[in-house]
């Protein structure tokens, strides 16, 4: 029936050229009506109620379906946008005159209308939730409507405002936090994941340390968060690290804390980066509550290693044998992998940036590539990325903006002298 | 010295027509050091180190005496602003063509460059009340400097976003409250002044109620809060109210929770409302704890009451010499002062709003004009402002909506009768 | 003479080949340094440094193995006991002038000075939890050994006045709880086995309440807790509310609280009763903030009935075999096994309290027996219990002096009239 | 009125020989009605109902006059008392066969169903409070009815064990601390006076401190606090510390940490020793939070050096006109002074305890007498208790226990080697 409907909505419209509302579903009607509150809400009309009208909004917009969603979407895309005559007397009149007259004109008008949808939107309660999961719709939509880019635009735009470091509070995540968070970091943690309550609390223990970023207005909602381990050098591999067993250690013993899993846990939040302030924050304080610790570093995954591999091609058989199976690689391919490994990170670039998605956010903070580890991750995840590869970036607090303006400026990797050697060897394996 | 030094630099610009570097004064070459702080700090390379170069424009900024400021916003509004030609080139190219690749340049082009340099202030420690203090500053300066206006557009727009009313908190504020944030209330209580910390105890006594809205980012500075007392009925005079010895009354025997005083505390947020939202929350708040009110009502001073008869004149020579004086009006002058007050709140506009600024705010919520009341402010204030008459608002919230758009759309003050009535009395008394 | 004692203590040691100093253990001497230490914590030097012994005193008795603790107790049953001559001698003194100067000095004399050694311990951080502990490792040497009980009634004594319900807090438990408190609802929970946090998760959910007695000396640690579950009306089975999976109800629209568990979690406080106000106040909060429930009841266990039976005898063979086997009963068993569980809950007493443990706990509390219900939890454990059956008691706030009366002075069990039907026709089944 | 009934009670009772009930006044009726209730609290029956006839019991004390306090502790000293006879058996039993049970029995009878009685009244909302207020009252009776210090006897005990150091929390006051304490804090503040806010704001800035002894039951309410001063050296008088317009130091630059004021708040705690822990705590603490700090001492009054010298004489006719009037001494009777109260302080015992009060609380705790200082708190009080001189005492955590020995076995006062040299000459200068 539904599917009828919506074909007979289509012959009609294309008989038309318009859509007809008769013939609209219900959900789109539902899209229709939030449109018309939120034109309400955004006039002057709007101003005594505006507090009623976001909480109906929201609700309104809570019960849309698919397809009063994408009906939404195009409706904001559409009657929400800026209008182009004005916009452009706008600029040609500020470009004659810029008096500050002119200049607020020329901003007023150019703001699409949408950006007040959200404010609005914003200030009932729960409203800066709804903003992140309408985004985290909105870019599902966008793979098959590219042209809502537009309110994809104006929403990253004010989220990315709003989410300004300023506004972040920084909190110790342990065992005495509220169940309702940590059940949140056992279903977000992307690098390695955490089988349920138990597994977690060892992540939690005296020699470990988890911090998040959080928002006011998301309270038990961790933005993004980092797990530290205190150990007693630039660890090799994760096992030893994520064992859920493990004796508890002395973190006033340990020389290094290792960032061995780093995971943004709003969909919604996407392309908004806070990575590069938890890390450089949490080595700073950690630095000053222990003194003892003289490394900061990673243990991160390599995970564009093998796929590169796959495009590149390698002379060797053997290798190429592993190349394709993904399986776990014998000890003589160590060398030959170890190499291959550092030059892919120090030496592949896609446009200014590194290759590897990984090692682009970490050497773009500003971290030294450091230690390529053989079998440092033997999980199938793990060999099916790099092989079991895994590799240290370190975070030298004093070194940090010199080696992001090499980095940015220079277009080179700042890497220890074993991983240069070892990226040197890799060029007569390669195809 | 400092004088002599100033008056050579002032020399040499008149004449070079231009401020020379070497001339400049140890306040204005601070100022061009910020300036290229900032810049660094908004270009790619200040990604890695930006929360220190915030801190450090920050502390820069703290260190700016008053010449110092002048320069350094002249430099926001002379070198942040966006570039003229390349706005009006995507303004023509998104006319021609609105995709979102257009979009999307038009946006970044049009938004002045100090919105970031702003936004990435923020993210210092202490980010957001600096830039609450900057602007305060700039607002200052914008009086002789009215071309500055660009810069306090751009912040005004990234204030007002930030305090959104979903990012603010409502508290209760009594005498469990930290003394850091009671002294505030004493310190910027702008309507009936508070003497100190016995004097603002009893206006948190069981039976009144302060609440304030704060934001996460400025946590015990209050941004606008509002003082309400219990009583059995409409108030006519505010010294009970105030009265430091009054018996403390039972609030859940009280009619009338009376809003006697609300103060906006942030002069860096002018502009930026508050008030709207924290009377209708805190009434629907109110009569959700307290069933046993029936009214919601302000007591409120009429500024603008005296000044408007001086300007407009009245025939009566005994009426006319109160006006000169602003002294206590003898009781046979109360009706046609209650018809004169009546009218001026109910009948005099400035364009389409109320001209009286405390009737515009409180009609523009959607409040009703219930009472003129007599000596109901015998203070030498209450007195200079209006011959110690007072006014009841009364906020019904069933009513909120309609009484706003009456006055938005149709230009027509809601009142009671009697006020009806005392009005139309006014105009034979008028020169 | 003390040291004449120890002295001869030694000689009559050496002969009789029991303990001697020398030949003493690595543990029971440690007991005896912590005795010594303890010796110093409560004369008059101990003042100066008193927190510092104190912690001492704790370390040392962690770190005491089973003989040093038995040692220990010892010790705290023989040497910290008041003097039995000197008590004699401060009671007649008062008996014969009940001055208060003799007040005070029997009052003195007669505390062991145990007690004082309790209190200083108590002294340290943590020292609550250690005494609490303490207690718990007495208990279990009290069977082998009641002379120790002289020990256990100081430290009951001490107990039961610092876990005085004045000093309790009550907290509602939910999923904004720390874990480190949930995990303990887990470890803790003795009715109705609780299967990790997401079946915990479940009996927090909206439609059901936890609440606990909390000492602020032991934070994070509950005493006791109770589970509550909305529900239409007095449920006939535990299964429906246990269930992971159910719907979440409305808690506006229930008219039963059911208290389906209450557990104590502190085995070193056995003895010192918390239920009683837990569920009372519970009852009372609950029933103020939600009016509309009308019942408040219990679904309760019947731990003894099917123990009893096998003592007591039946005299049908149907019902004997499955007295026998604790299996599932066959439907036609309902009446005679409902009858016979009406008996023992109503009317088997053992001296002056009834004999069913649970029963005597809420008709202690001035419950009322309700209602036996019919294959209420078919888990191995209820079926070995009491064939499957539980009971409900409810808690009606304006009978429970009357009933608690009844039951205490006139040994009279207040129960429904079926319940009373049901108990009439129990004699002829037993043999 | 009221005094014609009590004169007619009187002669009644004098022809009577005892208090008709008939004759009693409304007060000492309501005593006896209380007394009633708390012997049902006290009974089996009053378990069921604890909660509620404890509250009313609170209730019905709140409301007794002066006469209906007297009356009931008079109850409660003869009513509420062991049975003698009972006590006396029990006590011969348990020195024939000093069992378990016998010495259970001999504690239960032994202790005064007083005690009971408290600890029940302690369950109800506020009851500590009100216990705290009751010992209070009872402290003032006792003057004119030292019989009833059998009461206070055992309200002193149960108090001093609830009130034990390991249920105490150690706070910071500062700014940011409720209005509702810090007002406590002007109130209390016995040593030097606090003129409201103000004043005491710069007792709370950054270089000053006051911490405070919290009990959980008495929430706001501080037991007692010590104001704190950061300084460059010993000080060597008071006015600079206390002057409101001094400017503020650097807590991390200063060398000493002056104890220059210690407040017991709560007068139905007197008796109940804080201090000792409370000033040993901070210096810990302080000392690891500012490693800078090198010396740990006060700056005390000497109470009672003048009225000592009075009652002592001196020879010298300057000196003893000083001594009479407590003015302002010239300078040339600096060092006659100062060795006499260099002898006082070191040299005047009473029994085995220091004369003076302040003196022998920092000895007892283990302080060092280190230096008297010359008009170091010139205000009026200052001068009529000692003229204007004050004492350092020094903590130096690791001789506290030597020094405390010192004191209490060797009846000693360590002290710098100038007092000790002051002191010598202190004899000639008495008569």
């Amino acid at each position: 029936m539904a599917e009828a409907g919506s074909l007979i909505r289509r012959l009609v419209a294309s008989v038309t050229g318009a859509t007809l509302d008769m013939t609209r579903s219900k959900d789109a009607r539902r899209a229709d009506r939030l449109a018309r509150v939120l034109r309400t809400l955004i006039s002057e009309k709007g101003e005594a109620t505006g507090a009623a009208l976001a909480r109906r909004s929201l609700t309104m917009y809570a019960h849309l379906g698919a397809e009063g969603r994408r009906r939404f979407f195009e409706i904001l895309a559409r009657d929400f946008s800026p209008d182009r005559q004005t916009v452009l007397e706008a600029a040609q009149a500020w470009h004659r005159d810029p008096s500050p007259a002119n200049h607020a004109a020329l901003q007023r008008f150019v703001e699409p209308p949408r950006q007040e949808v959200f404010r609005r939107m914003n200030m009932a309660p729960g409203g800066t939730a709804a903003l992140v999961g309408l985004r985290n719709a909105l870019l599902d939509e966008l793979k098959a409507n590219p042209h809502l880019a537009v309110v994809d635009q104006d929403l990253t735009h004010l989220l990315g405002s709003w989410f300004n470091r300023g506004f972040l509070e920084l909190r110790r995540i342990d065992w005495r936090t509220p169940a309702v968070t940590l059940e949140k970091l056992i279903a977000y943690e992307a690098v390695h994941q955490i089988h349920g309550f138990p597994d977690l609390k060892r992540r939690l223990e005296n020699d470990r340390r988890c911090f998040g970023f959080f928002h006011p207005a998301l309270a038990d909602e961790p933005l993004i968060f980092v797990e530290v381990a205190f150990v007693d050098e630039l660890p090799a591999a994760v096992g030893p690290i994520l064992a859920p067993e493990s004796t508890v250690g002395d973190p006033r013993r340990a020389k290094c804390a290792v960032f061995y899993s780093i995971t943004s846990c709003q969909s919604g939040l996407r392309g908004i980066s806070f990575g590069n302030f938890l890390i450089k924050q949490v080595a700073a304080d950690l630095h000053a509550e222990l003194p003892n610790l003289k490394i900061f570093a990673t243990l991160s995954p390599i995970p564009g290693f093998r796929k590169w591999l796959q495009r590149r091609g390698v002379k060797d058989a053997a290798l190429r044998s592993v190349v394709d199976s993904g399986t776990l690689p014998p000890e003589e391919l160590r060398a030959p992998l170890e190499s291959l490994a550092s030059h892919y990170l120090a030496r592949e670039w896609e446009g200014t940036q590194a290759l590897d998605p990984v090692a682009r956010f970490h050497l773009g903070n500003g971290a030294r590539l450091e230690r390529v580890n053989w079998l440092a991750d033997v999980t199938p995840k793990g060999l099916a990325q790099s092989f079991g590869l895994m590799v240290n970036y370190v975070y030298d607090l004093g070194d940090v903006e010199r080696n992001h303006e090499d980095y940015v400026k220079r277009h080179r990797v700042v890497s220890s002298s074993t991983v240069d050697r070892a990226a040197s060897e890799a060029g007569k394996l390669l195809t």
